[in-house]
């Protein structure tokens, strides 16, 4: 093991849609690394592979190591993200050469970015690079994505949560869109552009009888003939029905439901979406004459540290905690995910995955997960998600509100 | 005191919009109704007057107690609630008469009705007509409302749980909408027709630093052309722009500013509004060519009690009981309220209001509380809001999820 010891400095950056708990993987990652002794300094890049090669490094052991703390019940990305997409290095390499510069400049050995498909896509071309060029670096993906897509993973850090403040939700609107004996339809939006599995999490909701009757996922073509016929009929049964649809739900052509709302695309090419939950109500109301009211859950899912689930916090911390202590042992180019099982207890093991194996690719809810109808999931995917909502925040809060970490952001000159 | 005794069986009913703790109140209700020797059998109204009207009465000492104590943590109407208007009894008394012909059916001797404004109303006329008829009944208002638009009394149960869930949301936004460095506006939409209290809640979120640049309330003529300019400003100096913004908004003539898109009312009269947030989004876009989102919290932010406030759990709870006590010494015709004093700590003292003082008033926001620009609120609302949403909801979680009461519904027949 000797052999591989590498002295040097650490960067971590955060990159794509934040989550409720990518804090926590970034502050396992930034724990490990102030508390090894191979680790010279640890940075935090400035809105993620932008501040690397703008020079922007916090210096995280200028950080109170207790305020650091609140880092696992604090939102959003604290280091800053960003959506750059890094050009292929035999296009392009200008930005490699930079990353290089900077690396040198920080005596930078280890870096570690936390995102989703693009993010560990950066970071594979980031490591093959280096290995190229003859800098020796070790890079390692820490994953995060509410929208639990990542290949290899049996789930993704993020997920957990965004699905325990959905499930919880719904069970909450479901009551409420029930208080009336004159009937309403309830259509909510939830995220994922091409993967269900968020909307699919608002069936959890249903293990207590308070979730919602139908559920659209994207990996099922959407027929809106077969929405409205299935709409009629439970609200002919129950005089009230509730609908969760993915934002992603589109047509056997496969254009997205929402499509003519849609306008401007995000830095990686995807199409914005939003606005589905209020055209489908537009169509139901026109269609059977009932109330109807659209809700969506926006931002509020992706954001809610309030509600995140006690499993997701400790296993994203661990996750980042892992890819340190990996690093320094001297894997580079993986990706620390999770292998579980649930038949006598959910038990979960961190494994390490080949970045190449995970970048760029998506994974979707399993079809036989879906059911017949498709507009429903099946005890296969409560099964599943179940085990990882349990546990609380544990969040502390100020004034009654939440504490979230105050950096004092010091950066390297 | 003795000669105050009045032995007979009380009915609960519940009305209006829910809240987070409406079912406290009633919770408060029941129980006291059901530990107390001269109350011999306690009701629950299925969906309000209409539950009176059409003999649906469920029989509350048929439930399991302990069953019962999860109302404290159930969002929406338990007992089921209505948007029913009643008459004025001088220009048509049939309701009357058919509640009254209910109430000698039952022996019902105690009347609570639990809702906002209209709900004080209805209350109010029904003890009138028992009194004027010589029937004699004890009948009293036990407020909720998220609104906080009832007079008389220093707030609403209902009104600190929003306020809690929407001040958490706009921290959690907040620190979402800043991720990136490429610039956002971000408009979420609060509830409150003609008063601007939830909205104005969101500005607790600025005492740590989370909270929106701008808020904008009812109380306050709109006036397009100075919010764009104060969003552009903000926009122009900060990169980023957090908005909150009353769905009763509305220009200097009165029309809503989401008017156009508005179709439908509610049973009372009311306009439906909604679809502000995107409203308001679009201009944005139009005018200043930034990423805009707009989000409306919608039913979440009346309904989400795994965010409710201790405080308010506890004075709804205590309302209700206090309520009971106060019929059954004799009192009727008034509206159990709070009266608060903020300085050297918050203290809360019950009060009984006349019902018709109470009656179709709306207590709006002070206009000393929003600022001389009105796009901000004053420290006046902060001191006053602040001790409201103090402590935590206590629920208990199930598979990691809210346990919600479960009623066996048993009618009487």
């Amino acid at each position: 093991m000797s052999a591989n010891i590498l002295e040097g400095a650490l960067i971590i950056g955060q990159s794509g849609g934040p989550s409720s708990v990518i804090n926590c993987s970034a502050y396992g990652v930034i724990k490990a690394g102030l508390d090894n002794p191979h680790i010279t300094k640890v940075y935090g890049a400035h809105h993620g592979i932008k501040g690397v090669l703008n020079d922007e490094l916090m210096i995280m052991d200028e950080e109170d190591p207790e305020e650091l703390k609140n880092m696992l019940h604090t939102p959003s990305s604290a280091l800053g993200s960003c959506r750059y997409k890094i050009a292929d290095p035999d296009d392009d390499d200008t930005d490699y050469k930079r990353i290089l510069e900077i690396f040198k400049k920080y005596n930078v050995r280890y870096f570690f970015y936390n995102g989703g498909n693009d993010s560990m896509d950066t970071c594979n071309k980031i490591s093959k690079y280096m290995n190229r060029v003859g800098y020796e670096c070790r890079v390692m993906g820490v994953p995060k994505t509410i929208d639990n897509d990542l290949a290899g993973t049996d789930h993704c850090p993020g997920f957990a949560s965004a699905a325990k403040y959905i499930a919880t939700s719904f069970m909450e609107v479901s009551r409420d869109c029930h208080v009336y004996d004159t009937g309403m339809v309830t259509i909510v939006e939830c995220m994922g552009r091409h993967a269900g599995w968020l909307t699919a999490a608002a069936a959890l909701a249903n293990l207590s009888g308070d979730g919602p009757d139908l559920v659209y996922l994207p990996e099922r073509d959407f027929d809106m003939a077969q929405f409205l016929a299935d709409v009629k009929r439970i609200y002919a049964e129950k005089k009230n029905c509730l609908v969760a649809v993915s934002e992603g739900v589109h047509y056997a052509d496969g254009t997205f439901v929402s499509e003519a709302k849609t306008s401007g695309t995000d830095g990686f090419g995807h199409a914005q979406l939003g606005g589905l939950a209020a055209r489908l109500a537009e169509v139901v109301k026109a269609e059977t004459g009932a109330k109807v009211r659209g809700i969506e859950l926006s931002l509020l899912q992706r954001c809610a540290a309030h509600c995140a689930s006690g499993t997701d916090i400790e296993e994203s911390y661990t996750s980042g905690k892992i890819a340190v202590e990996a690093a320094v042992s001297g894997v580079t180019d993986k990706m620390v995910g999770f292998t579980c099982t649930r038949d006598g207890g959910y038990h979960c093991e961190y494994t390490l995955f080949d970045l190449s194996l995970v970048a760029n690719t998506e994974k979707k809810v399993p079809l036989e997960w879906i059911n017949e109808a498709g507009n429903g999931v099946t005890q296969g995917f409560i099964d599943y998600a179940l085990p990882l909502i349990q546990g609380e925040t544990g969040m502390v809060k100020e004034n009654g509100l939440p504490r979230f970490v105050k950096l004092k952001k010091v950066f390297a000159k």
